[in-house]
């Protein structure tokens, strides 16, 4: 029931997903009344019936505790009790965001979930990166940003099928000596892991160029980078349209000779071929799409967690920071003797 | 000598200066043998002869320190004996940072100068935004973060002529509730002063909007918002550069019919035009032109310090600086009483 166009744009998308991906199975949340007169074919297409919605105006943490018959928070208890393998939603990213965090659950291990968005290398023609965490937490430790870059890590391999995939810290210089306290730390840290192919401090001026394949921040700098790109990005394609627009006859006439060229950039710009944002370090897939997206959004979304699901990225992230949590136990019991 | 094309494009973009600027002085420190013979007219400008030269590898605060006949380190002498009213370098940022707090020296009851950048605002003809701090410091406090607002305010006023700048503080969204326990505690501090025309937080994807004049941020996610705004920029001006190479006869045709529209654009990405970044909070201007920096940049650097000291940015800055310390001193007396 979430983002500006539901039901009719997630129908759409998950009938183009059910169509290609013979082996998923769609339970939609919501209500039923607007959504099944939408579905062509109920084929692995089931609705449960949610009478209550959590908007936009929604104080996440209350929304998430008050409003349990909606659509979001059954879907999210589905995946919690087992019922289902993953979440998506284009509603309320906050109230998202809590949902995965109080209801779906933290990996044992992990001390505060990151989400990872993905976003287009331009100088490549299929290349992308990941920049983790782009916003789920405010105030982050050096240890949170060491457990990004496993996380990122995985992530990469399983959804990116990236053997090795090249982390790098984002930070005021590239020089190791260069950085906040908390990058300094966080530097010293990633850099000690032999498993993390680390390529050490990159500047988020680089990131388009490809510098590496998982960024990784903390979420009130990696926010910041996000949506100085996208803005940055949107501004100067605003000001090459209106520029055209107002360069008379010889300028139009460019413009129509140019115009696959103009829909090519856009297309690299334009972000919903990688999916959505997905929060990283919870028992399941907990990904969220723009308010805005489309069908074709929803499907690249539902095959993006159809790879994290594949891959094995969260039997695999449970395997390590399990084992890690273990050896940090029995490290405490024999400090304590 | 500091710069990609110094002495030559200093020399040159001086002289422009000199020619529409007739009460202004220049003193150039550096090598006489390679400087003198480039100056075409040296009607108010003189050369004084530095033996060394900062380089880009140099680190910043040793170099200060020990490079004693460096032109920078003269230069910032000579401003800090009043014998120069401003410093101005294209060479190393991190050693003219490092001579402008420990040569120039604070202004009292600023704790950390920080640096300011302008950058255009794409939807309009003619108007910019500054950025403070845009790098000097790694780690900030929600006081410097309030100074900032305070300086960044004279600045827009003196410089850019903006009577009541409009004052955002940068932050992972627009409510007064949102942000990082730094941000939140800043908020307060700045929205508590009447002299400040505060239009609250503001999000890194609105500033080329125009969404505010000036924009706070602690240096650590200034300097990345600064370096992912130049760099998207970059990246989607060469996208569209290679698109249209590869588009074929039609499509070089259409760049050719809007070549005009297309370097409007580049035009207004360029940021020469707004001078360079300056140090606010030492006692006197001291501002970084960028290294790759042209004849109009340095130029375009020179008015940009002409309106400082011309606007009486310093006598105003001390003024209330000294005033809010004394008030802070008396208060501490009164307290030990």
């Amino acid at each position: 029931m979430g983002g500006d166009n539901a039901p009719q744009t997630i129908v759409e998308g998950v009938e183009i997903a059910r169509d290609e991906f013979l082996d998923v199975e769609f339970v939609l949340y919501g209500d039923r009344a607007q959504i099944d007169p939408l579905i062509h074919n109920t084929d692995r297409i089931s609705i449960v019936q949610a009478d209550e919605q959590i908007d936009m105006n929604d104080e996440p943490v209350r929304a998430i505790r008050r409003k349990k018959n909606s659509s979001m928070v059954m879907a999210a208890t589905a995946v919690k009790n087992g019922e289902a393998d993953a979440l998506f939603s284009c509603g309320n990213t906050g109230a998202l965001l809590a949902a995965g965090l109080l209801l779906v659950g933290r990996i044992k291990g992990i001390t505060r979930p990151g989400l990872v968005s993905t976003l287009p290398v331009v100088s490549s023609d299929d290349q992308s990166f990941n920049l983790l965490d782009s916003g789920a937490n405010a105030d982050s430790k050096a240890e949170q940003l060491y457990q990004y870059a496993l996380l990122g890590k995985y992530y990469a391999t399983s959804v990116r099928g990236i053997k090795e995939p090249r982390i790098g810290l984002l930070n005021n210089g590239t020089e190791p000596h260069k950085g906040s306290k908390l990058t300094l730390e966080a530097h010293d840290l990633i850099a000690a892991d032999e498993s993390i192919n680390f390529v050490g401090n990159v500047e988020s001026r680089d990131l388009l160029e490809g510098v590496c394949d998982v960024v990784i921040a903390d979420g009130f700098t990696g926010n910041a980078v996000l949506k100085a790109i996208e803005g940055t990005a949107s501004s100067v394609m605003h000001l090459l349209k209106n520029t055209i627009m107002n360069s008379g006859v010889s300028g139009k006439l460019g413009a129509l000779l140019l115009k696959s060229s103009l829909g090519e950039i856009k297309g690299k710009m334009d972000q919903s071929q990688y999916g959505g944002a997905v929060l990283l370090g919870v028992k399941a897939p907990v990904v969220k799409a723009h308010g805005a997206s489309d069908a074709k959004t929803v499907y690249y979304t539902i095959k993006q967690i159809k790879s994290m699901i594949d891959g094995q990225m969260l039997p695999n992230f449970t395997e390590y920071f399990s084992a890690q949590q273990q050896k940090e136990d029995q490290a405490a019991v024999v400090d304590k003797k």
